[in-house]
């Protein structure tokens, strides 16, 4: 059977914008492996109860299913399912290299996704599916305590990205990558977060000139190159961007 | 020959505040390798003429004197030295190991090093000798833009550093340290530079309950361990702290 990748999408398919997902997507990249991609939606819980992920509201993507049927749930745990299954090109590492990767995984999760989040949260929303929608605002907005077009303030969350940005920034004056020389797990973290606020916002979040635009371009490169789709929505849309 | 450490220090000799040489220290420490402090004053270059820094001016600690007369300056040359030299419990790694420590260590300098910089630098100058804070004072106003006095802001530093810490924080629900099981390069990193505050500082910076200050205080404990004083110039001058 191919290899498959269960992925978040929106009311157009083309449309994969989850930072979880596209951790997996150059992860697979990396490893030079294929795959087909499943377009999914956040209230489609049932077509992902192959997964095992239990009860029902849990359920999440990434969801790989391998060649041979093995099926591995949640970004990180896929990663480690690749190093173990194809060792070649580690993408986590082992010990101190382990270890320093949760630090930037949750600098990612911390200083990075409340940032994006800031910019775009309610251009999320909008697209969606109409049930999708309906979902990703009652969760949203429990969840934030304000409606999403309230938390949603660009020039606010475009000036935090650029403060919680600053290591990595500091770091592309002396190396190409997060991981050295060549792009590993370091980088697909925080470039994942990243293609969040690319793909689904109606305005371009880092300077033209900045250093970490040309890091964030030269991992697109390599999707591209790769043959995967990373359409936005203000192509789609015809939305104004700058 | 003993094992030399040159180390900045304040008017009180035993006020041992550089970052830089808190991750030496803890290096040092980490490798079980006994060594004397040699205290050392901001303008006291020509007594750095023997490390080979030019001109004298860009003479700065930490510098390492070897048993065998090996002279090492710069904290990460001197970290790099000590893997190379005494290969067991590495401090660095290798390979992505290394690679995501320059992510840590950029983390550091470009947001922890500035909220603790708010915090305490004119507490900082206050520790140093007169001649020290006559060029303190100058060298740093003229990069600054601006008085240490004004630039000093407690509340806005605490929140700054509370922000910034938000990676090690997550990171510490899951691990006891930055590099895993035990302490590395990466913990003595960030550990420094909170030492920068806290031996200079007023004030204690961070929440007692904030499991970053648990963290801080069992790599403290280490320090004693091995018998390396610590004074805070608030012990000895009778500050408030609070």
């Amino acid at each position: 059977m191919p290899r498959r990748l269960y992925e978040l999408c929106g009311a157009d398919e083309r449309l994969r914008f989850s930072p979880f997902c596209w951790r997996v997507i150059m992860a697979l990249v990396h490893k030079q492996l294929p795959f087909e991609s499943v377009p999914w939606h956040f209230c489609e819980k049932d077509a992902l109860a192959f997964s095992g992920q239990e009860p029902p509201q849990a359920r999440k993507v990434p969801v790989l299913e391998d060649e041979d049927g093995t099926v591995v749930s949640d970004s990180l745990e896929i990663m480690k399912y690749l190093d173990r299954t194809y060792p070649e090109h580690p993408l986590i590492g082992t010990g101190q290299a382990r270890a320093r990767l949760d630090f930037i995984r949750h600098w990612s999760e911390t200083q990075l996704a409340p940032a994006i989040m800031t910019c775009v949260i309610a251009d999320v929303h909008d697209v969606l599916t109409p049930e999708d929608q309906a979902y990703f605002r009652e969760s949203r907005e429990a969840r934030l305590g304000n409606r999403l077009e309230e938390v949603q303030d660009l020039e606010a969350g475009k000036e935090r990205l650029h403060q919680a940005l600053s290591p990595l920034r500091a770091l592309l004056a002396d190396s190409p990558f997060i991981d050295g020389e060549g792009p590993g797990a370091g980088d697909y973290l925080a470039f994942g977060m990243l293609m969040w606020g690319h793909i689904t916002g109606r305005h371009v979040l880092l300077d033209e000139d900045d250093t970490v635009q040309a890091w964030f371009e030269r991992l697109l490169a390599r999707a591209d190159k790769a043959g995967i789709e990373h359409v936005r929505a203000a192509d789609i849309n015809g939305y104004v961007t700058g």
